[in-house]
C-alpha cells in the first residue's frame, strides 16, 4: 500500500501551495521515501477526519496516520540539540516569516481556490484580518520589502554556510522552504532579488531531490 | 597565568554589561573554566591592541588569544547541525533581539558609565540613531511591548522545553541570555512579566553554575 501524503491544493490537483506541507514533502525526498500526493482543499474537512486531524499535512503509511519520523532513515534533525533548536526555528518561521509571506500572497492563494474554497477563504481570511483580502495586500512593494527584511538573520546566516543545517539541508532548511515553496506555488511575485544569498539557497533546495520541488507547478522565481 | 576574559564595564569594574561578552562569560562557566574578569571601557582601545580586536570579549589563556572553543570540555553546541543552526540563533539576536534591547536601556547604559566613556557614547550613538539618547528611549511601555513581541518565537519554544538548547542549556541559551544579563546589569526596567516562560527560563540561567550571574552586580528582575 503507497504511502499517502494529502496535501493542500486549490482548483489544480497538482499545485500543492500550503508551506506546512511542503515541510513534510521536503523531509519525505531527505528520507528517500516516496508518496502519493492526494490532493486535499480547505472545505474537504470529512476527507481526513479519520486521522483525528483537522488540517494537512496528513501522512498515512500502511493503513496508518503517521505522526512521528522514521528512525532508520537519513536524520532530519542532527543530534537532539540540533532538534531542540529547530524548534525555535520553527516557531520564528510559523509567527515571523509566513505571516510576512501571507501579506505578500494572499489574494494570490484566493485566485488559485475553486469557488467553493474562494468562499470559505474570503470569509475566514477577511474575519480573521478585519479587512478585505485586497486591502490585506496592499501596497505590494512595502510588504515585499518587509518580508525581506524579517529574514536579515537567515539571509546572514547563508552568507557564511551553504544551508541553515551547515554543510547540507537539515529540516531547518525544510522548513524555511516552506515558506518559498508556497509562495512560488500561488504567486508570480518575486520574492527575492537573484543577488540574496537567500536566492542561492532557494535554487539548491528547489534543484534537490532529482528537482523534485522546481518539477511541480508554480511560477518562475 | 590566569585565563582573563576582558569584559566590557561602565564606572563599576564589577558591573559586566556587554551581551557579547556574556555569552562567552556563559560559555566558560558551561566548559567549567575559571577566568579573571578584566574590566574594559569603550574608549580603552589600547588595552586589548594586543589582540588585534577593536572590541571585547577578548579571552586571554597562558598568554595567548584565544578565537575557538576547548575542544575536552563540554559541548556548547551539540553537534555539527546544532552549530549550524547556532549560527542563525546568532543573528536573530544580534539583529532582531539586541536592537529591540537598546531601544530600551540605551540611557540606562549611558547612566553607568564614567565621564569619559559618557561623552564617546553619547557622541557615537547619537550619530548612529541619528536622534538624542533621551529621543530614543521615550515612550519605554512601548519599548518594552515590542521587546516582548520579538521574543515570541523564543517564548513558545520554552512553552515547551527548558531550554532553547534542550533538555540543558547549549550555546544558544547563553546567546539570548546576554541580553538579559545586559539589560540586568545596567537597568531597573522590568522586561519580562513573571508568568513569562522567558522568565523562568532566565532564572534557571541566572541560577547556573552556582548562581554565577546572579552574583553578579545588577537590577533585580
Amino acid at each position: 500500500m503507497p504511502r499517502k501524503l494529502y496535501e493542500l491544493v486549490g482548483r489544480e490537483d497538482d499545485r500543492p501551495f500550503s508551506p506546512y506541507c511542503w515541510r513534510t514533502r521536503m523531509a519525505l525526498a531527505h528520507k528517500n521515501l516516496n508518496a502519493e500526493c492526494v490532493p486535499w482543499r480547505f472545505t474537504e474537512t470529512d476527507k481526513i477526519g479519520f486521522s483525528g486531524q483537522a488540517r494537512v499535512p496528513v501522512l498515512v503509511d500502511d493503513g496508518k496516520v503517521v505522526f512521528d519520523t522514521y528512525p532508520d532513515t537519513p536524520s532530519l534533525f542532527g543530534g537532539l540539540t540540533a532538534r531542540a533548536t529547530a524548534a525555535f526555528f520553527n516557531n520564528w518561521v510559523d509567527n515571523v516569516v509566513n505571516p510576512a509571506v501571507i501579506r505578500v500572497v494572499l489574494l494570490d492563494v484566493y485566485n488559485q481556490l475553486g469557488d467553493t474554497d474562494k468562499a470559505y477563504f474570503r470569509k475566514s481570511r477577511e474575519e480573521r484580518f478585519g479587512m478585505t483580502l485586497e486591502k490585506f495586500v496592499e501596497d505590494p512593494d512595502a510588504k515585499i520589502a518587509a518580508f525581506r527584511q524579517v529574514l536579515q538573520p537567515a539571509r546572514l546566516t547563508l552568507q557564511k554556510q551553504e544551508y541553515l543545517g551547515g554543510d547540507g539541508p537539515r529540516y531547518v532548511d525544510h522548513i524555511l522552504f516552506g515558506a518559498f515553496a508556497w509562495a512560488r506555488a500561488v504567486s508570480p511575485q518575486k520574492l527575492l532579488e537573484r543577488d540574496d544569498p537567500l536566492f542561492t539557497w532557494r535554487k539548491r533546495l528547489l534543484d534537490a531531490h532529482g528537482g523534485m520541488a522546481s518539477q511541480t507547478k508554480g511560477y518562475p522565481v
